[in-house]
């Protein structure tokens, strides 16, 4: 999947967690959709938590810097079991977005129910799932499938960004602030 | 308080909150501790989430830059009301970290009851009561201090960070990783 970076657009996935860290990256040529790269971080091994949100941090900054998104999507879930491990996401989700804030580079956030959703029309839909329609869609290699249903849910998120961006305004609102920023992708620079 | 950065150790304190940033940078020279800077990155004025997220990555990454510290002590609740602002606030501690961790900066983390309680001997003492045993300790300019009240929070970080880094090890004990850290400098580069 590794091709020449000769897209129109390149929409980042990241599906941050405090165990696993799943990315994948989407190029854009009008209606082609390319997976560029996929893939995922076991952060397991990494006892130490300053250790994981380190690596995070380092793999999303080393991955903006090669393969230069033009947008980040990020798989946010806002509802957890309890305070203690909605704060330590918090922090995984902190620490890659701020690799892509680093870069001045927009982020836009998907509930995992939305993905689901977009992707396969059913919000309850399981990570088999959700990987089968971008074998679909996407025309992956199923045989390396089995190992990276992590990087799936991040090129889920991708996808779902590219077909919501594809959406037109809605007429008489004020839009939101991912439709601001790819309009005016100029006002964040001067920040 | 702006000297010549001629100090055995920086330490440098932060107070990531989602609405008020607060940092203090704390110079050693053997038992003589000169607050080197202080001061709170409003970020209410920024209407959008990822915006203040932006602004407290730079903010810190900058003054890491500027006052290169040793050490970062952040002050991070454990407990908060909901999910929801726990997700927020664990955002605002990871863009946080990610400056500090970008920099392999060794970040330890104290509870407030914990800063409250090494600083002024009162797990429940007021910001207030701290300011003022800071003034004392640090002999700060109290003309300057009611505007400051969450810079002296982040100040307080950084001393309770210094009196509890002089602790002696507890012996047969493996040792906190921040001690480790500190005893073995070289272990976080080569990650």
């Amino acid at each position: 999947m590794d091709e020449k970076l000769d897209y129109e657009r390149i929409i980042m996935g990241i599906d941050p967690g405090t165990n696993v860290m799943g990315y994948g990256i989407l190029g854009v040529n009008g209606k082609t959709l390319t997976p560029i790269v996929l893939g995922a971080i076991e952060l397991k091994k990494f006892g130490d938590h300053y250790l994981r949100l380190a690596r995070i941090y380092e793999r999303v900054l080393g991955l903006v810097e090669q393969y230069l998104p033009d947008e980040v999507a990020i798989e946010a879930p806002f509802y957890g079991k309890n305070v203690q491990s909605m704060l330590k996401l918090g922090r995984a989700q902190g620490v890659a977005m701020a690799a892509a804030l680093a870069r001045q580079i927009p982020i836009t956030e998907y509930a995992p129910l939305k993905v689901k959703q977009v992707v396969t029309g059913n919000g309850g839909a399981s990570k088999e799932q959700v990987a089968n329609m971008l074998t679909h869609i996407l025309r992956l290699d199923t045989s390396k499938l089995p190992s990276l249903l992590d990087a799936t849910d991040a090129l889920a998120v991708a996808l779902t960004h590219y077909y919501e961006s594809r959406k037109p305004a809605t007429t008489g609102g004020a839009g939101s602030w991912e439709q601001f920023l790819r309009q005016h992708p100029d006002r964040i620079a001067k920040r």
